[in-house]
Parts: C-alpha cells; sequence; structure tokens
C-alpha cells in the first residue's frame, strides 16, 4: 500500500489510526527518564526487554530495573558488571547475574522453553559470549544445548555431540582465532547456522578480524555471521527461528 | 554418542553401517570425472544441485549439466557467462539463463513454491545480486516476494512497501555503498533478516567492505550477515529457513 | 509531532492527505519502466534531475533522456561514457557532453546562476573531479570560480587566489595523494569548506585512502569531507549552502 | 592578484600593509608563553576562543583561563577532564563544566544565539559527541535542537521529529555503529547535513570505522563527514552555515 | 580407505573399534572438570601436554597442575603470570617458573634431549618469545642452541654464528620491526626455517604485522611462519621437525 | 667462530679460501647476461634450479632453458605462460609444460623421488597451487600424494583419505576462503604442516588475507604457513623436510 | 622576520620586491597552455624540469616537449609510455626513451655529473623503479653506481659490493617483497639511504605494503622512505644530498 | 671486490685481518652482561652511542651508564621513564633528564655543535617527538633551530620562519594529524626534508597512519619519511646529513 492510500484510509476512516501506526513501524515506549522501555512490545511479544548494561550509569540501571520490578516484567541486561549487579541486587533482591556471561536477569514471569537452539564453541575462552547466546535464547523461549570446546583442531570431539546437535531447530556457532567451527558444522547439518566470531585470540587474530572473515568466506550452505562477540544478537536470532518453526508446528 | 559407543554398535550390528556413515556425515557423491556430484543428496532434499560456474572450464561444465539432464535432475548454475551458457544450451536446449542474474537453470522437475521469501534491495545496481538469492530461494522451493530500490535515501518507498515485506517468513536485505537497508528493516519487521552487502560503490566503499562493517554493526534484533554479493548464501539460507518454518506448519 | 498525533489529524481532517505525506518523507516519483523519477521535485525546486549513468544500458539512458527530453525538464548525467553520450545524442541532439568530467546534460530551462561557489584542486589531475562538482554546482544553480592546480607544494599559486576564493559563499576543495589543500584553505577562508579526496596518486596513497584521512585529520575549523572521488557530492552540498545563504539575503 | 603585483602595490603605497598581511593570511596572535592565542580574531568574529583541553598540562591551562578572564573574553574548552575543572575553577570561579560533553566554558559576554542547527544522535551512547557539538553550536552563536536516540533501528522515533529538525538551517547528524542517521536524515530533509561517526560500537565497529564508511558511501544529496567522535568540527561549522544564511537574511 | 569400507570392516571384524577409532580421529581424553586432558597422548607420545595459561582462572589451574602431579605426568604452562606461578607452587612446590618467557613447568619425568634446535632473534626485546620457543622445544625433546640479537642492522654478529646454526636440524627465527631476520638465516642455511614475528616495536609496526608481511614475502626458499608471538607454535613444529629427523636416524 | 678469528685462521692458511667462503655464505653463481645462475648448487645439491618466469622476457627464458639444455642441468620454471612454453620448446624440445600450474620443467636427469609429501586441497579451484606445490616437490626429489577437494564443508571426505596422508612425513594445506583445512589436517596427523592461502574467493576473502589469517590462527599443533598463493615455497620446504627425514634415516 | 616586518620594508623600499616574493616562495612560472613550467627555476639550479607523464595527452607532452626544445632547456619525463615517446620524437628527435625505466629524456645542455650515488635493488624486478631513480640522479649532476640483484636471500652478493657502495654520499636502497635491503645496507654503511618499496610480489606482498611497512621498522640508523616505486624521489632526494656535500666541497 | 677475492688477500697477505673484517661489516662490541656496547664506534665517530631505553630493566639501564660513566663516553637514552632517570642519576648524579622528549643524557665529553639542522612542529602535541629529534641532532654534532606549531591551518605562522627555515642543511618536520607541514616546507626550501609523522590525533588519524600517509604521498620533491614518531631516527639522519655536508665544506 502506498503511503498516499494508508493516509487516505485514515482520512476515510477505512483505517485505524492505530493499525496505521503499526504500519509505520510506531510502537508505544514510555519514557522512564533515562531510557525509554517499550512495555507494550514486551506484552504483545510475551517477552521481556534486554538492556545494553555496558556504559550505563550504576543509579540509571537501579532506576530501570525498578521499573521492570514493579510491572512484573522481564527483563535481561547484557554486559553487566559485578558492580552494576550489587547495586541493581540491593533494589531488585530477586536479580540473578551470571558471571560467566554478565548477564543480569529478573523474570518475574519466566517464559516456557520450547524447541531447541544449539549453541556450540571451539574453546573454553569462547564459552562467555556463547552463553551471553544461550542465556539470550532462554530468555526468549527456547530450550539451548550447550556443546563447548568442540574446535576443529581436535574434530573428533565435535563427530561425538553431532547427533544431539541435529536435533535443534537452529544452531549457533561460536569461535575465535581460526573460526572453523561455523563451517564445519553447516556442512555436517541441515540447519541454519548463526556463527559468532570472538575476539578471543592474539597476534593476527586481530581482536576477531581472524574468524570474522573466515566465517565469512565458508562455502557451507546455510550460514550466517553476526558482529564480533555478539552473542546476544546470535541468540536473538537463533530463538527468533526456533520460534518461528514451532509456531508452524502449533 | 561417543565415536566408540557407535563404532561398538556397528561391530554388534545395532547399528546398520549406511547410518553410521550419514552420522559420521558421509554423503555419496558420484565421480562424474570433473567433478563430484551427490546425487543421492538431491534425491533426499527433493531439490537439485547447485553449481558455481565461474572459473570453470566450458566443457566440463557441459559434461556436468549433460549428466544432470540425462538423470532427469534439477541444477542450478550461478555466476555463468553467457559463452557458458552458449555452449550449455548446444548440449541442453532446455537451460535458461537470466542475464541479470548470471543464473543458468536446468529445471525438469521443478519443485513446488511454497511460503514466502522476500528479497529487497537498496538500489538498482544491487538488483544483479538480489536476482541470484531470489532464484536461489526459488530454486529450492521458495516463493518469493522482490522489492527492489527501496534504500534509505528515500526512506518513503520502503515504507510503501513494508506491509508486504512483514508477510514473508524471511528476508534478504541486500545494500551497497551504506548498507543501511538491513538494519532498517529488521527494525521494522520481527522476522529473521539476511543481509548481503554487496561491492557496488566506489571510493570508501573498498568493494563492500563499507555496507558489510555497517550490517555487522547494526544494532536491530534479528539480522545476520553473508559475504559480499554472495547473493546464493543468502538465498540459500532464507530458502531454509522458510522450508523449516512450513515444515512446522504441516 | 508524534506519530500517532500526525495520524489523528489526518483522521480528523486537520491534516491533508498530502501534506502529512510530505511530513513523512513521501515524495511522488514516476516509474518510465527502467527508472523512477521524481518530476514533482524538480518542479518544487527549479533544478533538474541528476542521473548516475555508470553502469546504467544505454538503452535505459536513452529512454530516461528522451522522457525528460519530453516533458522539458533539465537533466544531468554523471559519469557518463562517450558511447552512452554518443547514443543519448541520436535521440536528444541537445544534450551536451564534457568529455573531462564525463557529465551528460540536457538542459532545455537552464537555471540562473547565483551566488559563488569555488572548486579548487590541487594538480592538474585532479581536474576531471573537481569538473564534476563544478559542473553540479552550476547545474544547480551556482556560479562557480574555478581555481585548478594550486597544491600545497607550490603554495604561492594558491596564495595569488586567495583573495578571490574569500569571495565565495562555499569552497569545494579537491585534492589526490597528500590532501593537504582542504586544510589550507579552511586556515585562510572563514567560509564552509566541502573537501574531496581523488584517487589519484599511486603506491601508498590507495586509491585515495590518504588523502581522505588527511582530510579527515585536519584541525583547521570548518571542513567537512565527501567520499573518494564524489565531485558530484560535494557541489550538490556546495550548491545547496550558496542556495540557503542567498535565500537568506533576498 | 598575483603575490608580485601585491608587493608592487604595497612598495608603492596603493596597499597598505596591514591589508597586505590579511589578504597573506595573517593573523595577529599574542604569545602568553604557553599558548599562542588570537585575541583580535575573536574581537573580529564576535565569538571566543575554542581551547583543545586535551593533554593540555593543568597549569597552562590554568593560566590560559587567567589570560581570557582578565581580558573578559569568552573561551570554551572541549576534551577537558573533571581535574582540569577543578583547577581552573579555582582561578575562575565563574567557569563552568559539562560533565556529558566534558566542555569547560568560561562566558563573561555570552553571545546572542540565533538561527538553529539541529543536532541528532543515533542513540544514548552517542550523546557525549552530540553535546559536544550543541555546545560549540550555541557558543558560536547558533541556536541548537537536541533530537536524541532517533537510530533507524526504530525509525519511527526519528520519523515524530522530523518535521522540526526540517526547521534548522543544518543538521548534525551523530551515529556510532551502523552509521545509517545521517543518510536518512538527509534523504527527507533538503538542508546541509554533517555527518558524525563515533566510536561507540565494539568488534567491526572498529572505533568508528564502520559509521565513518558508512557516512561516506551515503548516496543521500546533500551530506559530509567530519573524523570521528569531532563534535568540535561538526558544530563549528553547523554555526557557520547557519551564521551565513542568516546574514544572508540581515 | 573410504568410510563405508571403514565402517563394513568393523562390521565384519575385519578392523577393531580401537583401530577405527583412532583412524577417524579419535582421542580419549579426561575430563577433569575444568578442563579435558589427553593423558593417553602424553603416554604414547612420551612428552607431556600444553597448558595455555593465559585467562585461566587460578583455581582451575592449579586443579589442572595437581591432577598431572599425582599422575607424574609432565606439564608446561605458557603465559603464566607470576600470580599464577606462586598459587600453583603451593599444591606443587616442584613447579618451575621461568619469568622470562612465562613458561611454568613441571617435569617429574624430564625427557632426554636430543638433536639440536636453533632459536635466533633480532634484538633483545625479542627474547621473551624466543624462550617460550626455547623451552617449547626442550619440553619436546630437543636439545636448544640459543643465538639471540644477532638482527640484520648488525649482520656482523650474525655472520659469527653462522656455522653454529647451520649445525641445527631446523630453526626458530624470531623478529620483530622489519622482520629481515627469518628470510637472511634462510638464505644462509639449508635447512627449514620457522619464522616468528613478534609484537616489538611501534608506530607503523603495527603490533606485529610488518614483520609477518616481511617473513610472509620473504624469496628465500625453505621458510614459513606462524602468528605474531606464538613462541609455542614454532618451538612445537620445530621440535616435531627434528624429532622426525632423529627417528630417521635411529 | 667470530669473524675475526675466521680471517686469522684464513690469514695463516689453517682455513682454505674456498670454506671460508662457503662459510660467510658466498655461492658460485655464473652471470649468463640476463640472469646469474648457481651451477654449482645444483651440483652440489643434486637437484636443478627453479626459475620464476612470470615477469621475465621471452628471449631471455629462452636463453635461460637454452644453458640448462647445454650444461644438461634440470630446470624448472615456475608461473610460466603458454606463450613463454610455446618459445622455450622451439629451442628447448623436450621442455615440459603443465597448464594447470603453469609450471615449465626440463629434467634431462630425472631425481629419484623417494620419502612422501602429501599435498591437500580444500576445493578444485585450488588445485593449480596445490599442483606448483606437488611439482616442485616432486621435482626436490619427493613422492607426491595429491588429495585435492577435501574441504572442511564436506569433512567427511577428508575423513575417506586421512589414513594416506598420515604415511606423509610432510602435508601441505592448500585453502582459499575460509581456509580450515590446515588447522583440521593439522589436529589430525601429528606431521608438520604447511599450509598455503589461496587467493581463491571472492568480497572479504580479500585475495587470500581472509585463509591467510585464519591459517595464522590454528590453534593446532604443528603447522606454518607461507605466503598467499605461494605453492612453490610450501612445496620446496615439504620436500626439503622429507629429505632431512629420509637423510636421517639412510 | 614577521610577515607585517616584510611588508613593512617593502613599503619603505629596504626589502626589493623581488626578494620578498622568494621569501614568501613566489616563483615565476610560465603557462604554456596546457602545463605551467618554471624555466626560471630551471636556469637558477641549472637543471632542467621534470614532467610526469602518466596520464598527460599526448598533444599536450608534446607541446610542453617543443617548448623546452625552442628554449634549449634540458627536461626529463617519469612514467611516459612508448607510444608517448614515439609521438614526442616526431616533434623532437634528439629525445631519447629507456623502456626500463620509462624515461623520456631531452637534454640539449647535458650538466656534469659529479660525486656519486649508489642505487642499489633487492631483486631483478626491481630495476625499472631503480633505473627511474639513477636516470634521476644524473638528470640532476650526481654520477651514479647500479648495484642490482643484491636481495638478502643471498647475502654474500652484497658483501662482494659493499666497499664500492661505501663511496657513495647517499644511497638508494629499493627493494619489493620483504624490503630488507635498507635496512641491511644502513647497517653497513655510515651514509644517508633513501629507501624505496616496490610493488613487486604478490599475495602479502599488498602491492608494496610489505616493504614500506619493514623499510619504516627498520632499527638500523640513517634511513628514511619514500612512497612504493617512488624511483624519482628518491633519485631527487639522493642528488640533492650529493650536491649539498659538493657544495661543501668545493 | 669478489668475497673470493677478499679472502685471497688475506690469506696472501695483501690484506690485513682487520681491514678485512671491517669490509664484512664487522665491528667490535663489547659484552657488559646485559647489553652488547660498541665503544669502538663511539671512539671512531667521535660520538657517544645510543640506548632505547623503553622496556629496559632498571638495574641493567644503570649498569649501563655505569659502564659509560667508567668509560668516559658520552651516551643518550630515548624514551627514558623518570623512574628509570631516578634510579640512573643515583648512580650517575651528572644524568640529565628532559621530561618533554624523555631523552636521558650522560655527556662528559660533548661534541662540538656545527651547522644547523631545523626541527619544526605542525602543533605543540607534536613537540615531544621534536624534541627527540632535536636532542638526537645536537648529541650528534648538529646545531639546531626548533620552529614549533607552524602547522598547515595557520599557514602564516609558518611564513614567518622561513627564511630562518631555509639556512639549515637539512630539515626534520613533524607532524600528526593531516600531516601536511612536511609537503608544504619542501615546496618552500630546497634543502632535504626529513618527515615524522607523529600519533598525536584521534579517530581516524589511526594513531598516526594518517599523517604517515600523507607525507609519503606528497609530490613535494625532496623529502623522504621515517617511523610514526621516530623523532630519533629522523634526528640522526638530520645530523648524519649536515655532518656530511660540513665535512665536505672544510
Amino acid at each position: 500500500m502506498e503511503l498516499k492510500e494508508l493516509l487516505s484510509r485514515v482520512r476515510s476512516g477505512e483505517l485505524a489510526v492505530e493499525e496505521a501506526e503499526i504500519m509505520l513501524g510506531g510502537q508505544e515506549y514510555e519514557d522512564i527518564g533515562c531510557a525509554k522501555i517499550d512495555f507494550h512490545r514486551s506484552a504483545r511479544r510475551g517477552f521481556g526487554e534486554v538492556i545494553f548494561c555496558q556504559g550505563k550509569k550504576t543509579e540509571h540501571l537501579v532506576h530501570i530495573y525498578e521499573t521492570f520490578r514493579d510491572r512484573g516484567v522481564n527483563v535481561m541486561g547484557t554486559r553487566a558488571t559485578p558492580e552494576q549487579f550489587e547495586a541493581v541486587k540491593r533494589a531488585v533482591p530477586q536479580a540473578v547475574y551470571d558471571e560467566v556471561s554478565r548477564v543480569l536477569k529478573y523474570e518475574p514471569a519466566p517464559v516456557e522453553k520450547k524447541g531447541l537452539v544449539a549453541v556450540c564453541t571451539g574453546g573454553t575462552a569462547d564459552i562467555p559470549v556463547a552463553e551471553e547466546a544461550a542465556q539470550t535464547a532462554e530468555f526468549h523461549g527456547s530450550q539451548v544445548l550447550r556443546v563447548f570446546d568442540v574446535g576443529v583442531a581436535g574434530i573428533h570431539r565435535l563427530f561425538s555431540r553431532i547427533e544431539d546437535i541435529r536435533k535443534a531447530n537452529c544452531i549457533v556457532a561460536v569461535a575465535g582465532m581460526e573460526g572453523a567451527l561455523g563451517g564445519v558444522i553447516t556442512g555436517l547439518v541441515d540447519k541454519p547456522v548463526i556463527a559468532v566470531p570472538t575476539s578471543i585470540g592474539y597476534g593476527a587474530s586481530f581482536q576477531g578480524v581472524a574468524p570474522l572473515l573466515s566465517m565469512l568466506n565458508s562455502c557451507a550452505e546455510g550460514m550466517a555471521v553476526v558482529n564480533i562477540d555478539n552473542g546476544f544478537g546470535a541468540g536473538y536470532m537463533g530463538a527468533q527461528i526456533n520460534r518461528l518453526i514451532l509456531a508452524g508446528n502449533e
């Protein structure tokens, strides 16, 4: 529908203002002073909201969590520091923190976890990014299979787990250094793979450029890549695909 | 299942050799001299095979298409030159060629096209890459909605089409230069977006590096990126996701 | 005005559909088959349209020029080849081509040229890009002062012309290799400077990266930069600023 | 006028020494020991001077502010640390400091703010750079409209404000990560846009390279780019253009 | 042997499960909670294991060393901090630490050192990386000749030692800055050279990119390169080649 | 031995001039006008010489081959064009050319091929580089096992051949795009691996940078890397290691 | 002398207009239509002028050479094509062309060649750049010692010539690939070395970036670097230093 | 003289061992435990030695200075920390330290300063690098003219000093950010210019890459470049050229 037509229909009453607003991308967010939060989206989608904690002032973060607490809406913070957690916990004692992934969750109304997303890593050093992906997928309603430390320098470890990985609806492959994990899994499993390069490594890894390029250049069919260390982005997209497949199943 | 256990089960007869082979990633391919082709996979999945034509010798390519013709299996070549097409056509007259996408198809047993993948471009110069994505998705059983020339410098053109794009199960966003299209669509539609940077542009585009970085850095939730100009990869993954969602629906 | 409010006013009739459309970025373009052209914008702004000819099929380009000819609207093509010009000329004999800048103009209703934009180059090799800028500025209603070959390795040549440059409302500084021209002029003249790095040079020029970085790092106050070789972009912005200043004057 | 002619006129008395000096870029600055300050320029232009505080020794900075205080001339420091502010404040109690933008102002003779420059950001993390731009524009006599957190991943937020942005004479668009804000605004508003990439982000943002390239490659007409995080440069140029337009109006 | 054939032989009893497992890359590792360690490999090869200490939690590292102590197996940690050493030493008093190379060894059953690997450096600043290489080679059963500070800016120092270097079975050449050492040695000695670029240097060294590129581009015959600062990798490969040559000799 | 001591021994007659010369890297080469060739080295080592044909004038190349023909010494040219071959063939009819690897050999006294070097590729497009490596190894006295098209996107194909690869004394792993082959093989085989990145690929492969970085960052033990497309360098080093191991065996 | 003082002295007659002009960088050039040539500088310095031929239109180049011919002034063109030479030769038969360096000279009044500049190369492929340097130095009055093909992979060849190189007043070191030649020579000779990286090489040479970085990072004392392939710049500076030393000697 | 001939002459007694050693680059250095110092070179050249202090252990540095003190030989340390100075001062009270350049000198036998080297900077932030250059030149016997803060954004300040700069035998031009100073000076003065890019700046300066590229690409004749921030290298080469010119004069 052309913009003009849309507006004409609003004018004539054929189209409700609210519907037109959504067609134009409008979303209602609430301004709580230090942040604009879209509680309606949470309600509509059935999940909570996600807050990028890095660089946020502690008092602002506490205020955000208090608002969620007051409304009983789930919230998940990424890249939270232990200090941020301590402050949030004082205000919202039910908040829980995972040191490895630096995820800070408050889930008064946990969503049911369904379907399956597999989260794999090349090494143990990639686990923090993988955990961010896994917790993000869980927060958005997916069950998660964790398969860590199955990098290609010891490919038999991957083989031992490949049967399980094949059961997932979507796979998140997290790897630093040479970053070959994504391509190898994609070659073995006919499911969409979201690859996450990590900044683990040194020298010619260039803070994750090496695995990023490696993943982009894989000739395996069915893999796409997110930003270096972006466990959240991969976990979100994994859960989104899983959810769409499940929705199809229902 | 550990490797040792798998082998023990094969030994004891609990597990058939063929099943074990598939668990270990084994796929039967046929060596036709100049190429190894996995006709069994085509049979199993119901689609044909894809051939990367660039750099292939014409006589080899003709031989490949003849083999597919003889078996009545679908085949789609990417990055084929008009010269390659002419030679293939002499041997396989039903082969069809699309100049824009450089796709060279032979489809004796066309697959049914179901579900929907939307393929969008920022400009008209991105169309060749987008067409490769679109034809790949169609070849793998998806219907495709083409929404071209809706780049962010004239954002209203995107708005006119956003309603239709929202109906797709997966979106392929193709853009060169600033590459902002993917992030904008992802912000407007709650479906997985596969972004394809193109090498269109000049100067500081650096043959697609600018849109690649732009897409990797988008903070929109639900987008992943494939290699520069990799329309095939995006189209394949789009169709794969679409198919999985439909399979859920059946 | 919030989106909701805008739509509510359309609904109530307070706001006309057309006005709302413009507020939302809507522009009427006409689809002439191979291109979408915004003749209304031309009418509204008083200038013609600009076509990026590079990579366009000759038959499409000819059709575009014919459409402009039929409506008597000005059109300027950038990066046109001599072959494209020959074809266009056969259909639109009044079209004129400048070999240096590769600009292909058809101006049935030339605009009055007012105010002044200065276009300067470091060397003679930068002239093609500078001419594109100059002709773009002229096409959009500016007078242009050309000051070529005044690079900093022979700074006295710039000094001889600085008095004239100071009379312009905006300066376009085009330079390759070390790219110092922009910063030097900005230090001497209190007018906005649009710097254009060019891909002229060899070795560590890296096709224009050296002057691009040089220009971005200048500590002179009042300079901004466009893409490598983007004479059009600089000329457009120069004319835009010139026009706004003149509009103020009227 | 050629250099020789200029000198000949000086010789013959046709041209005053002072005029010739200005033609040759001569400006009188005063050496206050640790810095050379052009108080005459301040007087001539009606604004104060700007000091880049980063890396300056505290005692030198204090001395500079004392000199301005003694002469009653406005001064604005950029990238000042809280420690520098504390020291300056002890000597010049009227100095004010903005923690967000790190701007340290002393304005005994505030200039009148006229016209309008809009300063927009993609996210909240871009605000420090945007504030530097905004305060710079205000210091140089512009009114400033701040429109923060309107990035393209939630494009409707930009739409709600676009009407206001269109009223400005010049727009400063500040964005990190994918950096698409500049191009989108430029496509919506027919005023010059100065784009500022920021180093906000992680991974493939490469400290601002991603938005820098994105902005340089935008095909929107009427945008130019300054260095990563260079809020000052954009604010200065925005105010300069605003001032020239107003001057035209007077 | 094709995968199918291998499995068929397992099925028929022609091939033992254990043999098949090794053919497929299977290795038995032991999961000690915080790490998976392949004690069998150590037994099989006669060397201990190597642990990358950087980033490992101290308690985990202590547990790993305790496990090795309990089994009497050699272990060598790379990139260990003095703090990690202190903690390990409390649990395993026989552990020894080398401050320069940051290697943390526990060798209850030292291997015999045979053959010769030469480890050379361009400057004194390259010694930490070189020592890591030297100690790695020793840990894996090689004698090591250390030839430090023989960079090409004072080529006569290299000449004084070239006779000795020629006696080694393999040479590790460690150099930062211009990185020319590898090529010069390779030109003088007909033995395989493993070159290690180091991140020593400043400015256009780009943390080791300059010597990395220099080494990759050498036209000397018989040199290959490992990652920047990867002393371990070069030492391992040097010892591996040395061992294979000695095995030939036995 | 210090330089001074060496010279003193020459002075006193303890050390022959010829021995001292060799100690100082001196090699006798012969100047045949357009090239300096070290026939003595060929005699001493038992292999012929290698000529880099790219960019050489045809008449010079013909003269070089004639000189080798006249002396009956083996010579192998790399990167020869078909045109160069035609010209050489007219003068030296026994010269043979391999189109794939562009190697141009004249071997009047073929060396015995002993031991084994395995040359593996990820894809079929890597074969030209692999063949250069293989022929170089053969020219220098190694038997070669070719294992092509066993890239990690179809890892089972590698598994089918891994038993054979393990028999080689040294492995050359050639791969473009993601470049993971080297690391996977190194993890499966305890022999030195020389990895060769190729410029095969497109987009973010950056002419071989992606596989180069991938290979440098592999955490598999026992791999080093040569320049992009440097099949010759890898083949030479493979043969050198193979020869040293065999020499040990004799 | 401050600018104001200078102008005051011109005013008072203390300083001649011509002298003041030179102090301000003024040079008289002549505009011959397609170029501005500084014949006075040639006269003053005793050398001819240098023309960068690349990209110049043939008719313009011919006109330039005719002008020099008419005045009897020496001229040297760099990067001239054989076609340009043919055209120039028809007009100026005494013009001579060197195919290797692409230098096109017309020297009616050859300057005396004095002192000594050594020009060395790493390989034979670097000779074109080295010849440009050598001919430039000769054109500007230096004798030149050519020492080609003495790269560090066969360091003894450099040793054979080092005695001669030491006699030069300045050394130009030209090298591609690893680029180590400059540092090695600088370590052996206590004279200023101008290093020229060349774009010779492939793969990770990145068109000369590898030798450029290598040369910039050398820790040898007394070397500086010019642009990739800039034989002219190095030859000019070598001759300039040689001339200044000779002038001291006279 | 060929290597063979040299050795033959040594053998026959025609050439002394010591002379031959020097011809082969031999220099006598003394190993004082933590460093190898060439006291003979100091004696021969008449200057002291230079020590790169960065990263050196304090006890080693103190020992080095004590050795120089005991022998009464001049020594200059670069990049020394205040802590290193404090420690050295306790052992060698006459040592002096300059905080700006971080140079730590002990000069028991100061050399006479002759001739002139000019050291110029673009801004005040470049002064530390410039001072390192200046003090290095003085240490090696040159008088130094310091001309700081004459960058091209205020070109008239450079003009005021150009007359003085022209008197130097060699010019060191130090600049960060856009790095245009070197090219402008080279265009104004016919003396060799050594340009030093500095890492001063932010954003797209990329720690000195911007001025490095700018300087390498200057088309001014008579300039060469050293590594980013390498004040020592430029000062050494400046003094070397100055000394050679003076030697000519004597």
